[in-house]
């Protein structure tokens, strides 16, 4: 997924502005204890799509847009928020490796591999705490409670995710909650909060907030669908992890609902044995990978329906053209 | 411990007041999603000695009497913060077991025992998020930043302990490093910044501050203590889990300093074939468990000096009798 395949003037801003970012990022995790220091420059490479800061920072262009002032004038304040919701990303990444027992992420080896499980969930645990620490050098307090009930919320997805593992009846609104409150969530506050700091009026505020909790939404099923049909070489982790782990993937959750009795026996047999090209099969059979593909697209349409409040300009363009690129991407 | 043997007036206080922030911990760990609800509820037997919130609220009350205003008129503001600090402190608990591989915790089942690994890493984190969005409603910007500071360090701690793990030369002054940060930071900062919100000169706020982690490397040093010579039934965890798992504790680590060779190749193996009541023995004959004590001695000396600073009271009373309580607790 390249977030940045225009190649307008202010995708070449963005660029230089993800760069910054990255060193506000770089800058907090920096320790005086040389074994964390060692931890958190490995972490780095973590930083793949930077989805996260780049819907900061073009929401905060996107308001500044739509209220006619010169855009890229937003300040070091979205910088800083971007680096936060980034680092919380990676707590999560760091932290989801060890549940999943993954082994590869980004195509590098991943923490607890390299170190254990213990190691990687102390660093997780700092990635948290150093998150809110860069959140509160803004010196807004609105800001730090609306990341501490976005934190709280994430962990209250993966928490119910977990709840529901293995449950092979898993019900589509069960699964829409737990990956709004694990993922859409965090995305959603990118936009709004950014929008707030960038001194948006409250529709603009919402219609972005939701503008991200949809592309949040189509994002998750994408990984889901890439979890099924990716290639790991390019997708740079280890397949076929969720259903292994009873992690029920959308498409799987729309085609054991539709399946008779027999497929549904088949398909959890491939899902104990591990058979993910004999999974893809059944589940492409009752075409419910291509219904979940279609609640990816919609969600991604409605992420673009949003974006209409704010008028046009070209940081807008660039936002409606992540929410097609989120569902468009291999990797 | 019973950190309120004390049958004064005051101590009543404590107790009426410690259920405030109990109050106030629940509160904040409601969740609308029952699966995490479920969790927080088992969580909450957790909270035994109400350390740190002890800490909290004795720490603004000695800077009340020190100003000689009245007693107990330090408001909400440090029942918020003693459930914050104790919230983190339960955060490092839940993860703690999962790191140690703990099935006991106060008597009671580990979150990880009951409910797997990966549940009670989520819970942790949880718990480290409410913590910052609790602190946030206070609206402090600078608490904000201190609580993010001390948490970081926190988890410093903990990794610089897990790349000392089997190092069976580590020096007296890593050891201490470690506690320092993984302990003694986060009781430091709930008496420092109890002073800090009841209107202390920066004076007291030091010595507040230096009481507060001196208590906590005490602490911790008898917490060593009592994972070599405590009893299981009392203490209310598995005990000698530290040790196997490489995790060196003062006693012995002053001990492998003074033995000749004979000694520490037969403490080496009672290490490594877990018998406590061997190591035990060597450790007592080298004199280390003794040298070990009046460290731990020393550092609760050291917490009631910082304390002449703000004069003599009840409350200041009280912080004195905890820091003996500290290190002469066997549970």
């Amino acid at each position: 997924m390249n977030l940045l395949s225009g190649t307008s003037e202010l995708a070449a801003k963005l660029t230089e502005r993800l760069g910054r970012v990255a060193c506000v990022f770089e800058g907090q995790l920096r320790s005086e204890v040389p074994a964390v220091d060692a931890l958190t420059r490995h972490v780095d490479r973590y930083r793949g799509k930077m989805l996260r800061p780049t819907l900061v920072v073009l929401s905060g262009w996107a308001v500044e847009e739509a209220a006619g002032q010169e855009v890229a004038a937003t300040g070091p304040k979205l910088d800083t928020l971007a680096a936060v919701a980034e680092m919380i990303h990676m707590a999560t990444l760091v932290h989801d490796d060890v549940l999943d027992e993954a082994s590869m992420r980004r195509g590098g080896a991943t923490v607890n591999s390299l170190r254990g499980n213990e190691t990687a969930v102390m660093l997780g645990d700092f990635l948290i705490a150093s998150s809110f620490h860069l959140c509160s050098t803004l010196g807004i307090p609105w800001l730090n409670a609306a990341l501490g009930e976005t934190t709280t919320q994430l962990c209250s997805g993966e928490i119910l995710q977990l709840t529901h593992r293995g449950n092979m009846t898993l019900s589509e609104s069960t699964y829409f909650e737990i990956i709004r409150l694990k993922t859409a969530v965090l995305s959603g506050a990118c936009c709004g909060l950014a929008a707030r700091i960038a001194g948006a009026p409250a529709a603009q505020v919402t219609a972005l907030s939701r503008y991200g909790e949809a592309i949040g939404m189509a994002f998750q099923i994408q990984d889901d669908l890439l979890d099924l049909v990716g290639d790991e070489g390019i997708v740079g982790k280890t397949l076929g992890i969720d259903v292994q782990k009873g992690k029920l993937t959308l498409p799987i959750v729309i085609h054991l609902a539709r399946a008779d009795e027999v497929t549904r026996a088949r398909t959890l047999e491939a899902i104990r044995t591990c058979d993910r090209r004999g999974l893809l099969a059944l589940v492409n059979a009752t075409g419910s990978l291509e219904a979940a593909r279609s609640k990816a697209t919609e969600r991604a349409g409605s992420a673009k329906e949003h974006l209409v409040e704010l008028g046009r300009g070209p940081a807008i363009e660039l936002l409606s053209q992540i929410a097609d690129a989120t569902v468009s991407r291999t990797s």
